[in-house]
C-alpha cells in the first residue's frame, strides 16, 4: 500500500484536520461526532442543507461546505455511512430556525441512519426534510440504485435555493427534482485501497475494466476488456440517455468526475467525447463540470452524470458558490 | 497501460478539445500551433501574461488561463517544452499593447525555446520580458534547479499585477520576487506512464519512494523506504525552510499539490503536518492551496511549495481570479 498516511486508523480524522487548517475562512470542524460546518452557520432564517457520506469520496461532501451549498457535511469512517449522532450534531449546529434538508445517498446504512437522525431531530423540535439520491443506472431496479455524482448537483442546487431564502418545502421540492432528473454511471480502470484494509477491495486484471462500478468498488454491469475512451464514454452515456429519455432539444448539465487516481488530462478526453455524443443527439450541454468531484480513494476511472436542466435549475446552478471544491 | 484515452498520439490534443468544450465562458483554444487563450484577450493596455509547459501537468498551465491569471498558455506535447512558434502565436493573440511576460520553468528546452520566441517577438515589435522559475530544492546547484509548483504562484501573482494595470517592468519585478521567494520539493510514491510510451518512465519497487522527484519523474535526492506521511513531509519541508532561511515570524503561502494519482484525502493529511511543522517553527501560514495544481500524469505522490509572503504579494494573491483550476 503506497499512501501518504500515518496510522491507517487515523486517516479520515487527520484528513479533516488538514481540511480545517486549509480552509479556516470557509468552514470549521467539530469533532466527536465529526461534522464540517460552514463558518457563518447557523444562518438565521435560512434552510440548513446537510449531507453526509463515508470518507474516501473527497471532495464529497466535506469540500462542498460553504456559502451557496452545504451548511454541514457529516463525514463517516472510510466508505462507511455517518452515524445518526453526526446528523443530529450537524442539525443542532447549523439549524437557523427554517428547518433542515438531509441529502441522503441510497445505501442501506445511510438511509437507516438518516431516518433515525431525522426522528431524533424531530423529537428535539427541529423540522427536517430529506431527499434520496439514487442516480446509478448501472443497477437495474430503480429502488436499489446507488447514490453517485448526482449528490453534488443536488447539494449545489438545494444550497442555492436555501441561500435565496426559499422555504424548506421549496428547497426539498427542488432537491427532489434534481435527484429525479439526474443519472450516472461509472467505470473503474483500477481497484482502490482503503487505508485500514491495506489491499485493493477487488481485483481487476490488467487491461480489464469494470463497467458500471459503484463508488465503493461495488460490482458493475460487466467486466470487459479495456477499450478506447470514446467507446467507454458511449457505453456509460447510453443507459443514462435511455433512462432519462433525453432527446433533442433537451438541455443538460454534464459532469465527468475522476474517481481519484485518474489525471485531469484523461477527464478532458472523456468530456470531449461526451459533449460530442450529446451534440450528435441534439442535446445541448448548457453547463459542465470536469474534475475530481466524487471519488473513490485512489481508484482510476470516472463517472458520468447528466442532469436534465430547466430554467429554474439552471439559474440555481449559476448562483454564486464558495466552497473548497466548487467556486464561482 | 490503463488509461481513458483513444490513440495515445492524440491524447494531448483531445484533452485540449475537452478543455475548450468545458470552459467556453473562460477561454478558447487555437490549434497548430496550440495556444489556450483567455476569452476576452487581448485586453487593451494590460500586460499579457503567458506561460507554457509540456502537457501532462494539468491543470498547469492550461487550467490557469482566465481573468486575473494567464492571458495564454502554451501546452507542449506530453512532458515536452512548447515550441517557439507556440509562444509567438500566443504573443500575437494576447498582446494588448503593454508588453508580455513569459513565465519559464527551468528546463533546457523550455529556456531555449522561450529565448528564441522572445527574439522573434521582439523582431515583430512586441515588448517581452521573462521570468525563470527554478524552485526545486532537490537539485543542489541553484542554476540547475527545475521549475515546479512555484510556477502556479508566479502565474497568479503576475496575473493579478497585470490585471491591476501595472506596467511590464513592475509585473516582471513581482514575478521575479515570487520566483526567488518560493521553493519546492516533491516525492513520488509511484512512477507515471506517458500515453505514447505505454509503460512507467521509471521503476519504483513496492514500499519504496523517490524523495525529491522531478515533475517528469526525474531522479530525486534519494530512494528510500515508504515512511509515515509526517516523516515524509518533514523531509520535504526541511530543505525548503533551509533554502529560504524561513524563521519566526515569517509568513508563508503553503501549497501541497498532488501529482495526479493521489487522492485529496492524503493531500489533506500532508497539509495537516506541514501546517503543524511550520507553526512549530513560528512560521505563520497565511494562505494555502491543497489539491492537484501541478501534476505528473498519473504519478502518486505530492509536491510541497512554500512562498515567503509580504503584504504586496499577499494582496495580489488575494485578488480575484477566475480560471478553470483557481477561482475566488
Amino acid at each position: 500500500m503506497q499512501k501518504l498516511i500515518n496510522d491507517p486508523a487515523d486517516a479520515a480524522l487527520e484528513s479533516l484536520r488538514g481540511l480545517q487548517l486549509a480552509y479556516p475562512h470557509l468552514l470549521r470542524v467539530q469533532y466527536n461526532p465529526h461534522v464540517v460546518i460552514r463558518k457563518d452557520a447557523p444562518v438565521k432564517g435560512k434552510v440548513a442543507v446537510i449531507s453526509g457520506s463515508g470518507s474516501g469520496h473527497e471532495p464529497l461532501n466535506v469540500g462542498y461546505v460553504g456559502k451557496g451549498m452545504l451548511d454541514a457535511a457529516c463525514p463517516g469512517a472510510i466508505f462507511t455511512s455517518p452515524t445518526p449522532d453526526q446528523y443530529l450534531a450537524a442539525t443542532r449546529a447549523v439549524d437557523g430556525g427554517a428547518g433542515a434538508l438531509y441529502i441522503v445517498k441510497n445505501y442501506t446504512g445511510g438511509v437507516l441512519n438518516t431516518d433515525i437522525a431525522q426522528e431524533l431531530a424531530l423529537e428535539e423540535g427541529y423540522t427536517v426534510a430529506s431527499v434520496l439520491v439514487h442516480d446509478d443506472v448501472a443497477v437495474d431496479q430503480a429502488a436499489n440504485r446507488r447514490g453517485m455524482g448526482a449528490a453534488v448537483l443536488v447539494e449545489k442546487i438545494a444550497g442555492a435555493a436555501a441561500e435565496a431564502g426559499k422555504p424548506l418545502a421549496a428547497v426539498a421540492r427542488l432537491a427532489h427534482r434534481v435527484a429525479e432528473q439526474a443519472r450516472s454511471m461509472g467505470v473503474a480502470l483500477s481497484s482502490c485501497t482503503p487505508p485500514s484494509v491495506g489491499h485493493p477491495t477487488f481485483q481487476l486484471p490488467d487491461r480489464q475494466i469494470e463497467l458500471g462500478v459503484g463508488i465503493h468498488g461495488e460490482p458493475g454491469r460487466r467486466r470487459m476488456a479495456l477499450a478506447e475512451a470514446d467507446t467507454i464514454v458511449d457505453l456509460l452515456a447510453a443507459p443514462i440517455l435511455d433512462d432519462l429519455e433525453l432527446r433533442a432539444p433537451d438541455t443538460v448539465l454534464a459532469m465527468v468526475s475522476g474517481l481519484g487516481g485518474t489525471p485531469q488530462q484523461e477527464l478532458y478526453i472523456v468530456y470531449r467525447r461526451l459533449h460530442e455524443l450529446l451534440t450528435q443527439h441534439g442535446i445541448r450541454v448548457e453547463r459542465s463540470l470536469v474534475g475530481n468531484y466524487v471519488t473513490s480513494l485512489d481508484m482510476a476511472g470516472c463517472t458520468v452524470t447528466l442532469l436534465r436542466l430547466d430554467p429554474e435549475l439552471l439559474a440555481l446552478w449559476d448562483a454564486p458558490v464558495r466552497t473548497p471544491a466548487l467556486c464561482w
